[in-house]
């Protein structure tokens, strides 16, 4: 077995009414993501990114959408659960970076917390995770405030 | 030399009348992908990552789309000359993830013969070419199910 | 200390009356990208890779469009700053791949020149940069050409 890469990309309507979770962080704002479970757009680019990288398919066949079991479920449970399969699959996680694009609102003030969460749930340090935000700069839909787009690289060493 | 990273994406428009080849596999859908080739946007985004590894360019550079050479090309004909390409310059794959960003059809049925198909060509494994899919909610162009995008990362390791 | 991954993801408005930078190079162009420094979506995209690689944050971080210093910016001095912040940190770059999504013009003539303007202030050759390009084919706000984005990846090797 040798290092491996893995890549993730994930997408959710930005609604209101709904909380706004990022990295496992309740973030405040006029919008929330719309979806099946609390919808953190940026832990499901990384759980996919996590399971590309150890070839053990994607978020959506683990932890399917249709299914009750995984309604308004808490994604910091589906992250946990993907850091179990792949340390069963003889996986641990080098390093994680990942990109948040949001029109608004600024996430830095989070970013901290993001870190630190992920971190204790993955088992790894908080220079391991990195997030990053951007805007799109006004365009499409991300920039009409219509949606949220995450992006996750991820590396794996073997056990 | 040493072990090497490459990332592709690509976009097609998606219409009737044209069938949807992605991965190698003909997708049955009641649209296709529009293109010079077959439109194959999976196995193009693979193609730019391992050329993009490499640094041997693009699919675009070795591929034109103002060739007849590559009109309604197979575009398995173009991995293929891409994986000797890499062979060439002294690399081999270590392991490739992509993500495809559609709304419609489902194409985990598929799966698991696109990773077939990918690793018959490349001389990998299975479990070295890892295929994900997620819809992006209904947003943009993906959304309203006018085109398609594809995201591969790639790992190259010395001959 | 190990191997590092690193993703950038960057937009810009595209608009009359500005010039485009991409890669460090002034590309002819009817329209310029749109920014608070030169708009450099791809010298932009490849620094946040590296400093993603490094968990040192992000560009909006480092260098804020917000502050009179960044106004107008030559990116390649953001770049510079950039590599020096990964040289601190005890990483070198690996290799880069990156990819421009932009409907016009072809960046193909000017590909070399950018490899060689970013293997000089990062201190690689130009065979560990490498630039491809691609179009949305007509899809979305880069095929309006209203905006160009480009997405890049890094590996760091500790020094
Ligand atoms: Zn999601
Ligand atoms: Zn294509
Ligand atoms: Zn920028």
């Amino acid at each position: 077995m040798n290092i491996r890469i893995g890549q993730g990309v994930d997408f959710h309507q930005l609604v209101e009414g709904r909380d706004l979770w990022l990295g496992g962080v309740k973030v405040p704002h006029i919008k929330g993501a719309l979806g099946h479970s609390d919808a953190d757009v940026l832990l499901h680019a990384i759980c996919d990114a996590l399971l590309g990288a150890a070839a053990l398919g994607d978020i959506g066949m683990h932890f399917p959408d249709t299914s009750s079991e995984f309604k308004d479920i808490d994604s910091k449970i589906l992250l946990k659960r993907t850091c179990a399969l792949i340390t069963k699959e003889g996986y641990r996680i080098g390093n994680i970076d990942a990109s948040l694009c949001l029109q608004a609102p600024k996430i830095k003030p989070y970013v901290a917390q993001m870190q630190e969460v992920i971190a204790g749930i993955a088992g790894i340090t908080i220079k391991d995770i990195s997030i990053k935000a951007t805007t799109t700069e006004k365009l499409g839909f991300v920039g009409r405030e219509e949606g949220v787009v995450a992006y996750a690289s991820a590396l794996l060493f073997p056990l």
